[in-house]
């Protein structure tokens, strides 16, 4: 628990779940913010204990992984700034259903998550808001889904690499670069696949020039290129 | 388009979409619905097509399949009754992102996209409901995911006959019924395994009497030692 300090309403118009609403609902959310710095490599909050804030990002990134009762891990989810992690326990069996943990310095908004409910209920367009977000996370992962039950490494990784342009891409000069800090362990543990698969697989695309690797960071040089592997021709 | 049927209120009191919502919010969302039966092996809605209803099973059972641009399908979910399906277009893109079959004679309800929109934004309980409804089904993919990229086979399909049976199972004198038909094929197809691995673990169980087979449905006889393997002890 760190002290509170006053949040700017003008910060949360950044958050897909406050879009489109009025200047005063912002500004009651703000009220019932609190907002902290998270360093990177901070646990933010723990699988199965209970949810005791809700969260968005303002800046940074936060790693979601989920681990089976056999330990086995994946990684569910890259946040960006913008988006909430940790809110659907509110609604479902109170719960965080995974890890977070900061992978650079980042800065969090939280909510009680009794709060965040009682916004929710006097704003149906909240609500509505939370419900496009899941719906589109739930898209997502049954792509995900369907890729890993029928297409090769190859191709699975460049979809990853695709949505994370498509979730957090930024132009550079030499090509769009993914705005989070990434190793070969997560690209391998999104896709779904090995460490050494993955490896390979990258080695050969930052070979071939379609990849470039700079300070952590993926720029994929050619969108159009990889786009094609995507799509398996 | 079929002709309008006045819809009884008390119906939607068994919808997990109006869950807890009082007699009159019930009686406006019935007067926006249109009923209608739907045949064994209708196709309801096909994938990538304008999301024209929004829909709810009022009995039977629907499959809900996903094709890739390469035609690889996978089986995204079976709906029973009480459950919403074909809902979440109405806050992302507007398209079905799947196609929705009958698997027996079966009831639906369904609202025009508008409507259904203008029933969350008039009463959020709706809206939070759809979140606690949407929300569940992720963490259910997100879980289908990590058994698919950690787990063997046979875990998975005892994984795949557990969910099922908390979705809709039901007790007879020699353990629990699954209350969808099934074909092997779906169970592959849902575990994400081939159809000749699940008829070859199918057929074991079935020989070790933990799994009975009647009437193209599933009994599980011992629920427990189902558990045992799903969690590889």
């Amino acid at each position: 628990m760190t002290a509170l300090t006053p949040v700017d309403a003008k910060a949360l118009a950044d958050i897909a779940l406050f879009a489109a609403l009025p200047p005063a609902v912002l500004e009651e959310a703000a009220a019932m913010a609190r907002t902290r710095p998270l360093p990177r490599g901070l646990r933010i909050f723990d699988q199965g204990e209970p949810a005791g804030r809700a969260h968005a990002l303002l800046s940074g990134g936060v790693r979601i992984t989920q681990a089976g009762s056999d330990g086995e891990e994946i990684l569910v989810r890259l946040i960006g700034s913008g988006e909430i992690f940790g809110c659907v326990p509110v609604l479902t069996d109170g719960l965080y259903p995974a890890d977070a943990t900061a992978i650079v310095d980042a800065v969090e908004l939280s909510w009680d998550p009794a709060d965040l409910l009682a916004l929710m209920q006097r704003h149906s367009r909240i609500a509505i808001n939370m419900v496009a977000i899941v719906g589109k996370r739930l898209g997502e992962a049954q792509e995900r889904l369907r890729e890993l039950a029928t297409q090769s490494a190859d191709r699975r990784i460049a979809r990853t690499l695709l949505r994370l342009l498509d979730q957090a891409g930024c132009r550079t000069g030499d090509g769009l670069r993914i705005d989070f800090p990434l190793r070969r362990k997560d690209i391998a543990d999104i896709a779904g696949t090995t460490l050494h698969t993955a490896s390979r697989i990258l080695a050969a695309w930052q070979r071939d020039g379609l990849l470039i690797s700079r300070n952590r960071h993926l720029v994929i040089a050619s969108p159009e290129a990889m786009d094609r592997i995507a799509e398996g021709n």
